[in-house]
């Protein structure tokens, strides 16, 4: 089941485009064998990386684009005028049943737009999420959504929830995920409808995940719950600060070990041991965030990544694309809609308490 | 003018009471002289602790209260059962007269609550804002709301502005205060409703502030502006997450450091100057943080300060008794309804785009 499995990727995407794409394939080569690469882009350019890269040219085969997406660009004209484009044919390749996955480190809103009109939402939902893989003191959770909603209704939450349980599965091998709605308190009462809403619902259902209740932001680097369940804006304003705040502890570092003459041996001597911490915090360790929602998987990896780090997206497409990743989402929305219209035949239970 | 100010203290809040609140008084007592303390608490216990404190006795005045309020109880009870508790006690005295600001490490709820109740709240405010110093690279911040309003509208956010750079100018020194919006994207149609006219309505107001537009989460460690305006959840969810990262980094230094010999021993060595990142990322080195918004000074510490972070709080109660930052806040409130009223005789210039 695994041979021949085939990832297609947007080889322009990114801040440096072909010179880190190509090199992450070969990363990617290395670790993956049976998988084949589509690369999207300039023939030009992706058979002259390829030339350095013998690892991936054995396992790539190029598919000319005439034109990229640049980083900037806004989504509405990305739409307008992005068929042909790398990101556009990297995404087109998944619905014309030529790759199993796509990949692309390129402009987020034009890659989510793109993504939507090719292969449409799956089931009724509305707008893809955004998941992050996010380090934690147990491991790796799962927070969603992290950009691509600015509000979101109680019903998506529910939808997040059961995403981002399969999702962590998925990549991440929980047998039964736990899960939370964040919020700023643990009890019932606390934070908006939309949060309590959603509790409600979780609470009464009864689905593949194991829903734990609200947590706090304290719960996410404690790695509480594996699926953390927030709307788009907080989700996107937790996760930059907690980037912010690790950019500003390893400056702090490097700081504190260049602050004089014994600083800095110490730091000679316990070098091994801070790569290795450095390492485990880094976030790129956990580059690749899908798109979810959407008929098909598309994996945005960050603009900035490095070669190691593109390929770690690649793994993300890879272990989603070999998992029952998309029957479990639809087997589980499938069991939400029954719920929900069994709800809607017994009488109502009341609004909300105030 | 600093002469004989007198500071409310609830000596039974926060998770140790008496036993850290009256060191705490007295490491405060040194650091701020001309200062004088009404302590709010059980005359035994006080007594006891203060004759374990000449520093904290030779400055109090102790105020005998029978009870006090619990960590968790709800606000709504707190407000019921709350009077003649040593939290209600420390608050009533500014409106007495007695003292020029309280301070309490006891239940927030509670805290919001009851002074809000005795004190009213300022101009035509609705709720208090809860203002959380921020350590940055460059400094610190000022980021509200951190949790006393679950959801803030345009007008909200502007007065959080307002009151922030108040704030940040009389706390942490600054001329004119630059302020942001804690938005997902820098640009004009990034985010909900609300911000955006927020940001709209900063634009083009006169106040006492440098409007820098939205910012993100990444530029609060950066210290990109001085103040960070959001709403109590994102704020709340944004604070609590890089608590949790902060905690999760000082776990992992630690555990690195005790990895092998050659890590510890570079750790002993570098010891010193370890000791002193940590003092600078320790959000306890800016304990304190004012509900801001109402008829008089109050600020909170967190329940859990040890003496010299409760110290801490305090001199934040002293430096905004001290300076004109109610006056500030007053003036530029009578800008803002000037501005507005300015606005409503003009001819409306059309709804937001879409």
């Amino acid at each position: 089941m695994s041979q021949n499995l085939v990832i297609s990727i947007d080889a322009m995407g990114g801040d440096h485009g072909p010179s880190v794409i190509v090199p992450g394939v070969a990363v990617a080569a290395g670790r993956l064998p049976g998988v084949r690469f589509l690369l999207h882009g300039d023939e030009t350019a992706l058979n002259a990386e390829l030339a350095r890269c013998p690892a991936a040219r054995a396992v790539s085969e190029v598919r000319h684009s005439d034109r990229a997406i640049a980083m900037d660009e806004k989504p509405a004209q990305a739409l307008r005028r992005g068929k042909g484009t790398s990101l556009w044919n990297a995404v087109e390749a998944i619905r014309e049943g030529e790759a199993s996955a796509a990949v692309s480190a390129g402009n987020t809103g034009a890659l989510m737009a793109i993504s939507k009109l090719i292969l449409r939402m799956s089931a009724n939902m509305e707008r893809p999420a955004i998941v992050a893989s996010w380090p934690t003191m147990r491991g790796v959770s799962a927070v969603l959504d992290v950009g691509a909603n600015v509000e979101s209704d109680a019903d998506q939450l529910v939808e997040f929830a059961i995403m981002g349980a399969a999702f962590h599965h998925a990549v991440h091998g929980s047998d039964k995920p736990t899960v939370g709605i964040l919020n700023v308190g643990s009890e019932d009462q606390k934070g908006h409808d939309e949060v309590r809403e959603a509790h409600a619902m979780l609470k009464d259902m009864d689905l593949d995940l194991d829903y734990q209740g609200f947590v706090e932001g304290t719960d996410i680097a404690k790695g509480t719950v594996d699926v953390v369940v927030t709307d788009g804006f907080t989700g996107n304003v937790a996760l930059k600060t907690a980037e912010g705040l690790a950019r500003f502890f390893s400056n702090e570092i490097k700081s504190t070990f260049m602050s004089g003459p014994l600083a800095m041996a110490g730091a000679l001597l316990a070098s091994g041991a801070l790569k290795k911490m450095r390492h485990r915090l880094d976030p790129g360790r956990v580059n690749g965030g899908p798109l979810l929602g959407l008929n098909g998987i598309v994996v945005k990896s960050h603009g900035g990544a490095d070669a190691q780090s593109f390929a770690s997206a690649i793994r993300v497409a890879v272990d989603l694309a070999r998992s029952d990743f998309s029957a479990e989402i639809e087997r589980n929305l499938q069991r939400l809609t029954a719920a929900k219209e069994k709800c809607e035949t017994v009488q109502p239970e009341g609004g909300a308490a105030e």
